[in-house]
């Protein structure tokens, strides 16, 4: 089988280049059958991890989703993440900044948000923004855009220095494939909130934004907190490398159960005590 | 088909006493296979109804579980609720309150939590602990937990007047079924970390705990926020009258998905000349 991490992960300090990843699946990883039958084991993986590290409590797991509009990154959760433990796991959706949060620098609403120990984040957006749509819409100036890498890897440094795992995914979607998904949106009223004329304008700028996130892969892709493209045109294999790069990822993290520090025996004999007062 | 909502709920302002109500299944619901199915059933449309809950932005609902150990708050969570999809819903466990939670009102740290327009909230414990075990435990004097219930009602009050519905569980479990679950944790290696002699001394505790719960169902139980005593000795009963409530209290609530305010046939248009552009 091939290994998913190193297959997909971006090796920053070099120039990327998205066109050279691929959208779809690699078939070697088995017909969509198998690969669908290996997703499930691969939550099933995840899920068990996830117990582990929320029980041991001193590593944390945070996940990046970012993606063009309709690459599926609401999807990805429903289907993937979202099925880990709510108990130890929380969604974070970044919108347009409040007001509030506008009065603070780009990193203050991110960072309330990390995971604590033992638990785990899911970033539907993130302070990657602040280097894509503020570059390409012009929100700020170069200059101020242009330090915020720095900013960024300083920040996910401090992280990881702390027990924290990140991954960064980037949902690589066709332009072909983006203009189907939101044409099929028209057919189904249950979506027809999600339609706007932005997506249009979005698409106009395409180019612009692949060149933001090559520079963002380029220069935030590091060892400790790597981006990853992942091929997004097929929902069912882009669900089988997102669950077996967080499950791969959980296996190395090698979260452990603690040891026990009661004594079984005496505490059977507890029981049993309040057994026979409960029958007699 | 028994009225859950009217069969479980708790009315306010009377003596409640918690052994008149059963913590076994109910047998008019049919036998275990027929319930199950029920729950998928109603699993299914609470996952509906949040994810319109979710778009109309409007109405919130927050879940208050609270039980004596072992009474299944976390696979409630794991089995039920949790399968909410995770960008509209966060759970909360509230466990011994930090020093700095201590030094503000009992309500300071919960208010953080409450869900916003369209989200779900799920609260593992609550500001209940502070009229039970600060109660039980003389943590605070009675003249201080008693001013607690007046507090409670006008917080849970300012919640509802914002649209937000609460619904507050009781898993309702029999003295001898917590002896065996307990029991059963010396067998699974894998839930040896929860043991610990506390839950015993809790057990000597149990009917301070009860009249507490008693008193709290009392006085706050109220028709914009019930409190309801869930039968719990079986996990998969349980599971189906919590699933049943949560299910039938978002379809009273009506969330509604927003009208269109674009026009389909424009944007199918700008669709259609993208589509010629990329093929030509």
């Amino acid at each position: 089988m091939i290994d998913l991490i190193k297959t997909y992960r971006v090796i920053g300090g070099k120039k990327v280049n998205l066109s050279s990843y691929p959208t779809r699946a690699d078939e070697s990883l088995g017909d969509r059958a198998s690969v669908s039958k290996f997703t499930e084991e691969m939550i099933n993986r995840m899920r068990d991890l996830q117990y582990r590290l929320y029980v041991e409590a001193k590593q944390s797991l945070l996940i990046v989703l970012q993606a063009p509009d309709a690459a599926g990154k609401d999807g990805t959760i429903r289907r993937v993440l979202g099925r880990m433990n709510p108990q130890g796991c929380r969604t974070y959706p970044f919108k347009v900044p409040s007001s509030l949060e506008l009065r603070h620098d780009f990193l203050w609403r991110i960072h309330a948000c990390v995971p604590g120990a033992g638990q785990v984040s899911i970033f539907n957006r993130s302070h990657y923004e602040d280097v894509l749509i503020a570059r390409v819409d012009s929100l700020v100036p170069p200059k101020v855009w242009q330090r915020r890498y720095d900013h960024i890897n300083a920040f996910e440094s401090l992280l990881a220095d702390r027990g924290t795992k990140i991954l960064k995914f980037y949902l690589h979607i066709s332009h072909e494939e983006q203009l189907d998904r939101f044409e099929s949106r028209l057919d189904e009223p249950e979506k027809h909130w999600k339609l706007n004329a932005g997506d249009y304008a979005a698409r106009d700028q395409w180019d612009d934004y692949r060149k933001a996130y090559e520079d963002a892969m380029r220069k935030c892709s590091t060892p400790e907190s790597p981006w990853f493209v992942i091929p997004a045109d097929q929902k069912w294999y882009r669900d089988a490398v997102i669950a077996g790069i967080v499950a791969q990822t959980l296996e190395k993290m090698d979260p452990k159960l603690p040891k026990l520090d009661v004594d079984l025996e005496q505490i059977r004999q507890l029981y049993e005590a309040a057994r026979s007062k409960l029958s007699g």
